[in-house]
């Protein structure tokens, strides 16, 4: 009775604030299954991570012992186990850097991949470390930018393999924050796009910056006064948002390479974004560059 | 029994999304009380603005009908009763146009001041129009910039005694938001100030208003990386945030005579970033500024 079992050569885990998803993984870097909650970093104590980790991966256990390669907030300091930052620049990942998260379970052993920090300006990052890696990976000799889109969207110069500067934009949570709990939620339910409105707001910010405080209440004032449709509402705070974004990174996308790595509705936004001031952005599917970070940091860890 | 008890020749209301505020006023515009609630619009169904306020003022009533004039978020659509919006270029109030809310208890007459909106750019306002009547009521022929800081910041053109043009930020809410909500709420908690992190912020974004984005995460890396102080990342914050807002409103103060109305914290936060760029502004107090735009409206409407 053992047809259809699944069974994992090591297990792959994509660890964030809000979410824990986990892969059954080949050898040779193949997913054979996946499983997710939403028992995320910051729901969890330090004694939860592994009951919430094994919740998901107990069926793919057989009694062997399966290394368990993790990335994302569960090694930030209120996590499971703090794995330090290391410094750019430096390569995106390094097994030797891994730090063994405790566990009761004779069947997981588990390593946590750190983040990479900057001293100056000061920022740091965790997860995005191993999607560059993966992006590296599976486009082996990439030179240039790395935009990674989401709720903290980075920018990564690389070169030779290394990460060698990045800086972090808050534009996904001040879209969320604005979107649905500044007095602009009002105008902004429903459903539908409006390109139009958000490639005219982009540009908008991305020459001037500076008026984005009053652009934005004026899509109150226009909801108010003209009716202004929601979709038009909700494309042009992304646009105004992305748009000033675009103008502080532009040491960043000007004349480079650039890469997008993230969700096909955030990317298409900002290779939308980028086309207009030139950018061709090639876009790689962010799930794809977690599993072949994690991968990498497999293979590195079984060769040491 | 008669000695110490309030009589009100009128009462006047300030009643915004999250308070109510009222003054049993003589008919020289004295107040002789004041009582407040946090029954403000946001949580009041139509039928329930009359009970809320005579909640208030019930002890000051004698069984004559007395005057109450109410401005701010009362009069919106989603108010008591709406108040139509006046369009600039005009005064800032006028009797003439305030409407009646339909009231039960004859004790009452009540009247609510409209706002005032701008074709274009589109903008509105409620209750701010009131503190600028009673601005101009303070200081007659006042001639160039008001400044209203607050949840929505207003700027606002002010000349021969009428609103020319205005302009709404959305700075104070944006605070709130991120102070409150966002990952940077973790390393905000606790007292104190810190003026030369407000001073360098605002020129920071008052030169460079597209990094707004980038510094914003600097605040949550430099708390992770090198134990930024609570205080002095509030302080930054707050900085950044108004320095962009100047440097949006600069054609409004470039030159002008300006005056503050609002909170004193606010007003001095407003009045030390104008002062590093020349700029002397006149703080007047916001709550002296509504009671005498409300007792011009009530002279406006008992000459009527």
């Amino acid at each position: 009775m053992t047809s259809g079992r699944i069974v994992a050569d090591w297990i792959a885990a994509d660890w964030g604030t809000s979410n824990l998803r986990v892969w059954a993984m080949a050898a040779d870097g193949t997913p054979r299954a996946e499983a997710g909650s939403d028992e995320g970093m910051g729901r969890l104590a330090p004694g939860e991570f592994e009951p919430a980790l094994l919740r998901l991966i107990a069926s793919w256990l057989d009694g062997r012992r399966v290394p368990v390669i993790a990335c994302g907030m569960v090694g930030a300091r209120q996590g499971w186990i703090e794995a330090r930052y290391r410094a750019v620049p430096c390569t995106a990942v390094d097994a030797a850097a891994m730090i063994a998260a405790p566990t009761q379970d004779p069947q997981i052993s588990v390593r946590i991949a750190p983040g990479l920090s900057q001293a100056q300006p000061p920022d740091v990052m965790r997860g995005e470390e191993t999607q560059i890696a993966g992006a590296l990976a599976l486009h082996p000799g990439f030179d240039g930018v790395l935009c990674l889109p989401g709720t903290h969207c980075k920018w990564v110069h690389v070169s030779a393999g290394e990460v060698v500067s990045f800086q972090t934009f808050m534009t996904g949570e001040l879209f969320d924050l604005i979107a649905r709990q500044s007095v602009l939620r009002h105008g902004m339910q429903g459903e539908g796009d409006d390109d139009q409105a958000f490639d005219t707001a982009v540009a908008d910010t991305l020459s001037r910056p500076e008026k984005i405080g009053a652009r934005l209440f004026s899509l109150r004032a226009e909801g108010l006064l003209t009716g202004l449709a929601p979709a038009t509402a909700r494309a042009r705070l992304s646009g105004l948002l992305i748009g000033m974004e675009l103008a502080a990174a532009r040491p960043y996308w000007l004349g480079q390479p650039v890469a997008l790595i993230g969700s096909p509705r955030l990317s298409a936004a900002y290779s939308r974004a980028l086309a207009a001031q030139g950018v061709q952005a090639l876009i790689l599917d962010g799930t794809a560059c977690t599993l072949a970070g994690l991968t990498s940091l497999y293979r590195q860890e079984a060769a040491r």
